[in-house]
């Protein structure tokens, strides 16, 4: 099986490390030997149809910045689109970082991919708020599979918990935290009395909050998560235009949250997808509620016609994480097509 | 594709009143058309190939006591394997009660399926924890899946989040609340301040217990279930036996409650699988533990390799709950033999 990694930042770097502790597992259960024949970030690539040299590429990537280094297969000013040219891949992982603006480059790689006859495994949300019903129907008309677990929830495997394991219902709503950053903020403020400015400043000494923490802190982020959410287990054909309600935690004070503490309450950045709506907004949560997580965790409460309520909890984020969420998917691709052989 | 039902009890019940709601889905994603060409209870069976009218089916079980009174096709007298030699059927699902002594019917049913080449969906923990290795090798033999969601969590598919979702990661150890009963009653004790005898009685009246609820209560079925976890997630070939320590919660006090609680701890049946042992406990567990639910609640945490920890909460047991399991485990198969035909 031949690999194509596009983005070599921290979840691609991850994916490269943990592969290898897998290999056996899949030479044994699905008699698949996987190999990557290509990976590329924003200054060029790596090619090799024999298959990279995996410690080599990170140690490349670590030292000299650039995948384009790789002793003599390297080249600079390659991108994504070029190499989708020149190399046949079975499954392309597109691990670009997010652009909620248009969606690229992430969008055309897997749409290229796709068309080429690549299955996709994706971590890469902005193609998917914006234009999840063409990825889908591109996937569908050139008979091929897409995965997209770590756009939600990083770790935590949200998506595919309710497409795969709870297909026997039909899932009502879904409800929750899905933004690592956020929460993390929220809930040192609300244990330690800090201002949102100072947990913030924590946050972005301890490597969880970006410099610019827009995205996470008003709510674009969840919000692009609620749209996956919507399309991919309650089949609404919705795009980040049809969040209702886009509201952050970035005017919450600690007196709002002392307030709400003193009556059982937590304040959360809670995203909802409904019969009704997608919205994001901070919200009273009760401390006995099961989505009532601390730190860097996500938490979703699913409802679901026959079993009720059925909730997951786990790492919102982080590269070897979302990693093996990515893995996870490859693997679960493998067992669809792998039979079909 | 012909279902034979073997065991008309509840889940058999809930799943035949469940069934209907999932064909179009599944004659439009699977091109597939269901039929139920038997179902057996106890007394007898009901035998149709062109498939049983289903609400005929219920209405004769409600107020017949038994499917043998089904019209002109019910039988008396038949057993599992008798209906098992005279039809053909894709899937059996095994719906029988638990018997933790010896396994039967279920066990026998379960092989004898398998042997005939049909695919095999259970929520019967018996064979499982008695014989897990021997099924899984028939089913590896016979070409055939074997899905047993139900068996742990009820309506919570702990199994399927483990092996399907986090395939890219190593479950290292798996720990929580398994049953319903035991956790339904020390929480009656927590929040009321009753002893175990009377919240016994309040959980028998609303159907919760069992009239001798030995089973539930003294760590029988929750180490079944840890024995299901431990074989499913984790590849030990493990049986009953191999339970270091079954302790339950039957001398539980209402001061043992006190006690904790004054500390911050709830007290729950804890069943725990990890790397070296397999223990059912009463343990003190932090309120603010993501695996301390109440009342019927189950709730595992899964310590992973690459992903940390993941928990999963929701419904452990009732009839339509669990039965939507098993209908989640019969499109799971079909998602892996449909593509295959």
């Amino acid at each position: 099986m031949r690999i194509l990694i596009l983005g070599f930042g921290s979840v691609g770097q991850g994916f490269t490390k943990i592969l290898p502790t897998r290999i056996d597992f899949l030479k044994k259960n699905y008699l698949i030997d996987p190999k990557v024949i290509g990976i590329v970030d924003s200054s060029g690539a790596a090619i090799d149809p024999k298959g990279l040299d995996l410690k080599l590429a990170l140690k490349t990537k670590r030292k000299e910045g650039s995948i384009s280094k790789y002793p003599k297969r390297g080249k600079r000013g390659l991108s994504g689109l070029d190499v989708l040219d020149a190399v046949d891949a079975d499954v392309v992982i597109e691990v670009t970082p997010t652009n909620i603006v248009n969606g690229e480059p992430g969008l055309s790689h897997i749409l290229k991919a796709m068309e080429r006859g690549s299955h996709v495994v994706t971590s890469n949300k902005g193609p998917l708020a914006l234009a999840f019903q063409k990825l889908a129907d591109t996937a569908m008309k050139h008979g091929v599979q897409f995965r997209y677990n770590g756009t939600v929830g990083g770790a935590t495997p949200i998506v595919s918990l309710a497409k795969r394991c709870l297909v026997g219902n039909t899932v009502l709503s879904a409800r929750g935290i899905l933004n690592s950053t956020s929460n993390y903020v929220l809930t040192k403020m609300t244990k330690e009395g800090i201002t949102m400015k100072e947990a913030l400043k924590i946050a972005y000494r301890m490597g969880i909050a970006e410099k610019d923490p827009t995205y996470d802190i008003d709510g674009i982020d969840t919000a692009c998560k609620i749209v996956i959410l919507a399309n991919a287990i309650m089949s609404r054909n919705a795009t980040y235009r049809d969040v209702g309600e886009i509201k952050g935690v970035r005017n919450v004070t600690v007196q709002d949250i002392s307030k709400a503490k003193s009556k059982g309450f937590a304040i959360k950045l809670i995203g909802t997808v409904d019969g009704k709506r997608l919205r994001v907004r901070p919200e009273n949560v009760p401390f006995s509620s099961p989505i009532c997580v601390d730190g860097t965790l996500n938490s979703v409460i699913l409802r679901t016609e026959f079993a009720k309520d059925i909730t997951i909890i786990g790492k919102g984020a982080g590269p070897v994480e979302t990693a093996s969420t990515v893995l996870s998917d490859l693997i679960d691709i493998l067992r669809i097509v792998g039979v079909r052989k």
